[in-house]
């Protein structure tokens, strides 16, 4: 297995046929009736949430696991349980990998020098006997590109990938992140730009980058153009399902059935509240999942063919 | 006591006559030998290392409390050893509180959404019971002025504040921070600006916003551009001592004394390695810690006047 994060990626995706990273964002107030019923009534404080969220989680790794190369952990909902959920998130991340996932851990920190250092020690330094962590982690360059350097020497000495955040799929990402430049690029552009520099100094023995990008799938044509700005970085494309975007805008993110791949969260997790799959599968809510898994991929492929 | 966060942190700057902030960002690498000598020479694993960094975080907080309004945690250093330290610095920011410290909570956080809501649940929430958040927290807007409201709603409910972040003092900022735009502001003006929108919609009943902004201490020229476009907001200004800047560079943030907190971390934090301070007080670091502030204290209101 070649000792570089995105070669390891490509070979999964091929391996399943599959561009999809599922996302684990798990919300309590979401959660299928049969798993918050498991909650004692009586419980209080974080543990029985944590429980809850962890059973859940690992529940849907097992689920998804032979269809997806990838998942992706939202440090967030873990965070919000203190460290009882940072315990789960981390015993989850090692469930994901000893079933032979990806993982990428979405914590989007930035940060400067020995801060960011910090970060990469907490999220992507394998410390052995003590913790193995992400593949792949996403990061925010905000601070500056050099702020990236801790965040790259870490990845290069244990062979991982960074998603640098480029262009986000919120509705206000626009005001700030395409800021018309004296030079004719927006701002994200001119980022997109800086962001390839240090792409293509660390790159995989497939030719592509282990440094990759974020670029929200609900702007057809800003995806376009980091496609061109960033010819050697996978994407990591969040916004399919439940934040609107279609597998036909994420076309362009592709080319020959490369270059991205397509993150859903809630549209997966939360499949059992979804009428469709409901009347079908009724309380089996990993059933569900699964469908829910496979109807994606095969949107994906009638869309990118193969 | 005022509901409002700028309210109390104005209070605790004049009852200290000091607008100093201490960064805790405990690094294992630079603690005083008389800390590190005290983790048993056979301990493994993360927690000797999180003993010695809480021990010496709490000495800090027992030191600087009567001198100082405002403690600032980077939550980096805490993250780096995982649940372990993240419950130590839930703890210590408890400790900070019950010593009449205010507390920032240097997260940087940034995400959409529900992702934002569950970082300002992480980080800047009270929950009855479980526990007592920051009084303020840093935030990265890069994602769009959107995604701070999740964050503004939980600051506003419980009376907290933000600082978002605008204008960093990293040598790298510049290139994506102070790009040229075609209507002839910077990136972090415009940024400043759209921030400032913000501030106005929840001040204190000083009629300071409880919306502050971090603006990099190293920058002059910027200082007084940011003053101008952020009339309301508070600055927190990283980057006095260890990263160069000095009392003098941070006047142009103070209008009549007020208008900016000035953080330092290492210069204090590990002022024992600091000649001037180890051959007046040997291996008394807490004495060390303690003239650091003092000094630090004194440097800016010679600048200040006052």
């Amino acid at each position: 297995m070649s000792d570089f994060f995105i070669d390891r990626l490509l070979s999964a995706i091929d391996r399943t046929a599959c561009p999809v990273c599922v996302g684990i964002d798990p919300m309590l107030e979401s959660l299928p009736p049969g798993v918050l019923d498991r909650i004692p009534r009586d419980a209080t404080g974080l543990e029985a949430s944590v429980d809850a969220i962890h059973d859940f989680s690992s529940t849907v790794l097992k689920t998804v696991a032979p269809h997806v190369p990838v998942v992706k952990f939202q440090s967030a909902y873990f965070e919000k349980f203190q460290w009882e959920g940072i315990r789960a998130y981390y015993s989850l991340i090692q469930e994901a990998k000893s079933l032979g996932l990806l993982v990428i851990a979405d914590v989007k920190r930035g940060d400067i020098a020995s801060t960011a250092a910090a970060y990469a020690g907490a999220h992507l330094e394998d410390r052995p006997g003590i913790a193995t962590m992400a593949d792949a982690i996403t990061v925010n360059p905000m601070l500056g590109l050099d702020t990236l350097d801790p965040f790259v020497q870490v990845a290069r000495k244990h062979g991982k990938g960074l998603f640098v955040l480029v262009r986000t799929s919120n509705p206000g990402s626009g005001r700030l992140q395409d800021a018309m430049l004296a030079d004719g690029r927006t701002w994200s552009e001119m980022l997109a730009d800086g962001v390839n520099e240090i792409a293509g100094s660390y790159l995989g023995e497939s030719g592509w980058s282990n440094i990759g990008a974020v670029v929200g799938a609900t702007q057809e044509h800003t995806i376009t153009s980091m496609r061109k700005r960033l010819p050697k970085s996978i994407f990591l494309l969040p916004g399919y399902g439940a934040q609107g975007a279609s597998a036909d805008q994420t076309r362009r993110a592709f080319e020959a059935g490369r270059g991205a791949i397509v993150s859903a969260s809630r549209s997966i997790l939360y499949a059992h509240a979804d009428k469709r799959y409901a009347e079908k599968f009724g309380n089996n809510w990993p059933k569900c999942v699964e469908q829910a898994v496979l109807d994606m991929k095969a949107d994906l492929k009638r869309v990118l063919g193969g």
